[in-house]
């Protein structure tokens, strides 16, 4: 299959990081590529960064529709566009937060996020509530590392395992979810150092989860229903 | 007080209507203006139009702060931008949604929506579940005509009042809320023919809350939390 | 509009106290008046003394009701008497939960309570589940001063701080209420000192929140439900 | 055990029918006595009515309580003044409501309650989320009668038939609960009917299972919790 | 009556000292007799043991249908087998967590549990979700004791006070309930204990609970309903 | 990666064509096999089958464990002794149930599960509850075909395209899940008819959901969380 990532942000720079690490979670015969944005922001931290990327990403998605894409992950954990994308598009549009959340429930009982900083949490809070799966959510932790200091790799990996055990021993969390599509590569380390710390806990990568559901909605043969996205009606639109 | 009303469409055409109503609910000694959008869609009838209405909706959030008004209505049921603009404005803004449904929980018991098209349902459904209070819905009901149908005064009453009575007839609504702030001057004739009907039920206006609701919210001193809507970090914007 | 203030305790000795207070926060061309009960009980820290209340709130609105006020505020944060006086009057009636929790739910996320004794958070706790905003609610805490040991108005501030402070500190809490109807005129510094340690957070005053929801209500036009709040068949009465 | 009814309106003439009632299901050892109010209301079939029969309620529960009684049911499915009551008694008190509604969880999936007149299903609603349970109830019907109209008693059974039948076969009930504790003496012949018609689905009477639950609770030796239910702080009362 | 009790796990050793408790809970003319499995586990600590309990269970509720018993207690606190069990007999049918845990819901607004092992913790949190009462569960701690430790009668009953302790001064737990049904005559102590500490909050025992939900429901004349717990449809069974 | 599917039945009629289904859904570079049960029932329809049914399928796992497969697939829509499975196996397990209806969750709002008979209802019920899901279940219906029934693959399809629409029609269901995994081949006939009546609405196969939420798990290298699914401790077990 053919999937599309969308990065929505401004500038090309991570495009070939992204790339990289999708085709990593790919399966045999799913061919992938990434846009970035035309028009947009530099890193998405808020619902008003949110706001600004959503049309720029529904740009992309007009794109990837002519483009005939078998799917569409639009590469940030706060689902940024992706219901309106699913009213224009006949093929699986996700995010980061609802396919992973979702894989997560049925590993462990209590879920636990991991996301960058408490900007974020009301929007997490509320995607839970929206979703209704806000009874499974145990925990909401933060590493106080803004998108772009990500780069600083050693701190995030250890920042994201401190937070992680911590939320473990509180029984906060059974199975955890890296809160942020920018946390590349690190998914398998934490893994391992909470299972030398003695918990055998999985975490659950979000660019991981969205590639897989991807691959599996589009063998289902699965669409976004039309009784929940409906197509918009024609109408002046000028933006 | 000074408040602003957005209207997040594109064209003037509603401008002047849209005051004339608003003022007509405004209490002594608030003045009222209003915008719409220099981006945006005729309408807002889908997701899709409300992520491409958002950033039009945010420019005018931005120019608002700088003519310090004291409150914020963006006129749409879907709520459309409110929650960024909360990030970048220090007075109460609401869309028409939040305060009509909040009001009329006060009211009774099952909260019955009457809204324009099928299309908005989902929207309204999730709305209900991110704000916490799906528990309190009892029916959302559908006049099937599209926002610029309104225009037909006489087609929307009517229908208005057969959804509204079967709601309240199937024991589905002990309190009505129009779902579309585009049901202008209606309220109080569908109240009296619901109350001729034998059914002494409140309708809630969405506009009329939305204007009370900034008044009251004003008086009382209060703003949006930045601990819930933090101030987007700096970095680059271009849209 | 004419608000009657119904204190829901025996004694006079408040009533000027919280005549001044709703005037300031009443809008212009609204007169308020108020009067305590002729049965009832000191102050109200429990069920025992809501159900003792109640009677003696239902004498004064029936009152209210002979004498043609536009809506009722009955003092109190347990909303005593507040659901059978909508079975008997025309009007808005309110108590101080209600409306001031309705109110903070558009502020932000996690809405934290403030109130005087352990004894009332099994009350509060089952008004938010009886309102279906439970989900809403993030924290209760307590400052240990009974009702009538709020006089001592700079312990009261005090601990309201303290107690604020460290649930918006622990993320329990994005938007305060103060959760007694006798914690007067101390909002307005409860925020002003949050600000000053960086947290700013809005906070709910009930009273402020009572009045302007009468006022707002009224404006527009809507009364108690009859679906839900059904006159009480005629039958013999002995209290 | 001795087991105080209470009978929550003025006038003596049920007495001797509950007395019988409540004895036909009471076991061996446990001896009944039964009280009305001195004051309050002739039925109780609004939040109104359960308002001025609160504190005649509590009147008989002081009694009780020197009367050294072991267990207390208020016999109104509404249970008014339950919890006002557990504040000073130290055994356990229960109304109609809540031990017919918990006994029928460990039956059937969905509950179906069947009670007396509209006005009353607020009322139940908002029980139903205050106890937390609301997502088991799958109906509440009514048969249209008033309290005192219950003496009409196969008029009684037959509605409560036809609704009991109704809502089983629409897939709303799986348990049923008779929602007025004036229905004496009917739930056998009820559950007959409804198994003749094919349906083998138990109904719970809510006298006989509060009598149940008071035994069962007085066996197992637990009482009121006090950090739920605090005994009122001593003031001044008058009523 | 005649209750039968079906101790899950293989071997006698146990059936003496539980029938002799659950005498003690019987009310006068109850008759009790109790069974071990011929095929299933040393104890149940996890969903493992529990799935290899059920068929032994299921064999012992053939059985009891054969003998007339009016009702069964699957004394163990995780409810194995309690379901498949009511579609096979006409009789009430409890394990140790559902009768517990709703008598507890009317003595105290927030219910703690405390259980043996973290093991157990999911499975309990999972059961308060099924049965829909998860909003009334405070805290669920553990003594870390495995079912067959508690032998230690003096280790349990002083872990079983430090975390009950632990749990209502947390402010988590305002009724507690043992969450083993290996807890033999240890909730007296308990309560006392609590009692001495200044903590006047009542213990339930879920064997006693079991027992006395037996006999109230058979004097209550229901029975599993057919539209819930449906008889399976005749078909080759073989294990 | 390999999958082993547990057929939980007794007989191997079934085998051939449920390893064709599946790899028909496979992806490349999976190997498939199947297992029936030496030991349970000729099929599941309550939860007394599934009790029954859980041993069987635990010796499975066991085999499973040793063989060293990477995922296994209990094709039963009750998810029968799949989360005991977990707490003994270190890969995915999952039945028909979780996959297909965490699939479906983010194609539409609410959820249409349409099934075999109403015997199974109150089972998907509480399993939509117990996994905290049940506020998107939007109707579950049954084409009242006993599982050995749905050889009729005419009847079937039939049944459950009038069924779908109806619940579509309804406003019920905005997505379809196939509520019995014995319902194979049939999804897209079944999705193409639901189109050609003007309903573009998805269907999720349960045998395609969990084959490819399998796949997706393997290759996210995650595995049952160890503090939700702990090891049962070393016990004697005889079954």
């Amino acid at each position: 299959m053919h999937i599309r990532v969308i990065v929505p942000v401004i500038g090309d720079d991570l495009l070939d990081r992204v790339i990289e690490e999708v085709q990593g979670w790919a399966g045999p015969g799913t061919t992938v590529d990434a846009v970035s944005l035309k028009r947009g922001t530099a890193s998405i931290e808020s619902e008003y960064d949110e706001a600004l990327a959503a049309p720029g990403i529904l740009d992309r998605i007009v794109e990837a529709k002519v483009d005939g894409v078998d799917g569409v992950f639009v590469t940030c954990f706060g689902d940024p566009g992706v219901h309106a994308a699913r009213e224009i598009i006949d093929v699986p549009v996700v995010g980061g937060y609802e396919p992973a959340m979702l894989t997560a429930m049925s590993f462990g009982e209590k879920i636990g996020i991991v996301t960058v900083l408490p900007n974020v949490l009301p929007m997490l809070h509320s995607l839970s509530r929206r979703y209704g799966i806000d009874n499974r959510v145990g925990a909401i932790r933060v590493i106080d590392l803004p998108v772009l200091g990500l780069e600083d790799r050693q701190t995030m990996v250890d920042r994201l395992y401190e937070q992680s055990l911590d939320a473990i021993e509180s029984n906060d969390a059974d199975v955890l979810v890296l809160g942020c599509t920018g946390m590349l590569g690190v998914v398998q380390e934490l893994m391992n150092r909470l299972t030398e710390a003695g918990h055998r806990v999985p975490v659950v990568d979000p660019t991981g989860a969205a590639i897989t559901w991807l691959e599996g909605s589009h063998r289902l043969g699965i669409f976004p229903s039309r009784s929940t996205y409906m197509p918009p009606p024609a109408k002046e639109r000028s933006i």
